[in-house]
């Protein structure tokens, strides 16, 4: 995916002049130059430039210098069972691909289901994280940007993803664990505290609170409009320019 | 990843050249038009329609109509281990990578590095094959074509790879078994046969031959160039337009 900068349109533009005036200072010359001349010259300079204009364009495709490789960055969405991470990265997500820039929505579900026995131990985790940070380098290798929501509960995994891949957005939604427990329509939180989940974090299993998030959310003061408003002018300040 | 179509170019053509025809009309009507003056026309002409030509050039990057997603294609390299897969991938993906494409290697070896408690039962393949599928799948989503090898061995899984991606090209890599027998570099073959490795296509597991691959490579009369030629060939013919 490219983009092309200014410098490669201003030189479009000069190489464009060079041939397009040339054709029409013949013309005026062969009519030697009257109103009615030069609109007739204006007339015959419209049919001749636009095949040659086309055929400009065409070259120009050939030509790599000037394009810009789109930088791809990773928002990812950390916090605990229900505090709100994937309702506010689909918002996100849909904002961003209005941008028209290459990008791809990675939800910890879609991924639990293509690979239905990865378990919930500590060990387990790490491995899947470092499975989705290969998701997403193969992506970036591509000028693909991420928009990816994981409970990821342990620093060491999230640090294992901000080393693997670039321009790395940690967004901490942020919830009070009791305000997720009565947002338990799933009915998870009160099969973590009566045992029925394991590893079940918040509950039974640690959530270690990041450390060095670019963006927290506080989902008590903030609606996911909010939210959304706050990660998408991040994004646009700092890498869709 | 977007590709201008020609009609695209033909409209900016058409939508540059009713300004800078006006432009010019305006321009010669003014000097009432002498060869001399005719050229200075020309000259001021060069510098008004640069800085229009470029404004014209930005304008149109906010169009999206005539852009053509790039159609993405999956090369899928199926063979006896040792039978020269990754080396003939490896020369495809170099030459392919020449056509400005995004394009990604995938290579069993490294999928294997990256999740290393993958078995090699056909129950563990399947599964493999299916995360493998999901990631050709995500990078066509972004119009990234990919080079994949891998000694995928079951019809089943092969076809399950067919039914995820799009523009599915089958190399069948065929080498004589003693062939690979003679090339075991790696000794894998000696611990196969010695019972060491279990489950290895060929020796104690089945390879299943592909009944529809759109390429065959019988590597016993044909070199790595020759292979990359035939496969970058037919890739350009149907795929790179």
């Amino acid at each position: 995916m490219y983009k092309d900068t200014n410098k490669r349109s201003i030189a479009k533009g000069v190489s464009w002049r060079f041939f397009a005036t040339t054709t029409t200072i013949i013309i005026v010359y062969v009519f030697f130059g009257r109103l009615d001349l030069a609109i007739a010259a204006g007339l015959l300079e419209t049919v001749a430039k636009i095949g040659l204009y086309w055929a400009h364009e065409r070259a120009w495709f050939k030509i790599k210098w000037g394009r810009k490789k789109i930088e791809p960055f990773n928002i990812w969405f950390t916090g605990l069972p229900l505090s709100g991470k994937t309702t506010i990265a689909d918002a996100v997500y849909k904002e961003l691909e209005k941008l028209d820039i290459p990008i791809e929505r990675i939800d910890s579900k879609d991924i639990r289901d293509i690979a239905p026995n990865i378990g919930f131990s500590r060990e387990d985790r790490n491995r899947h994280m470092h499975r989705i940070g290969h998701l997403i380098k193969t992506l970036q290798n591509n000028s693909v940007s991420t928009v990816a929501s994981f409970v990821s509960p342990y620093r060491e995994s999230r640090k294992a993803i901000r080393d693997m891949v670039k321009n790395n957005v940690v967004v901490y939604v942020k919830a009070d664990i009791e305000t997720c427990k009565v947002r338990d329509y799933k009915g998870v939180y009160k099969k973590a505290i009566s045992g029925e989940l394991k590893n079940f974090s918040g509950v039974n299993d640690v959530y270690e609170e990041p450390q060095h998030a670019e963006i927290i959310i506080n989902t008590d003061n903030t609606s996911v409009e909010e939210a959304t408003i706050i990660i998408v002018k991040y994004i646009k300040k700092n890498y869709v320019k």
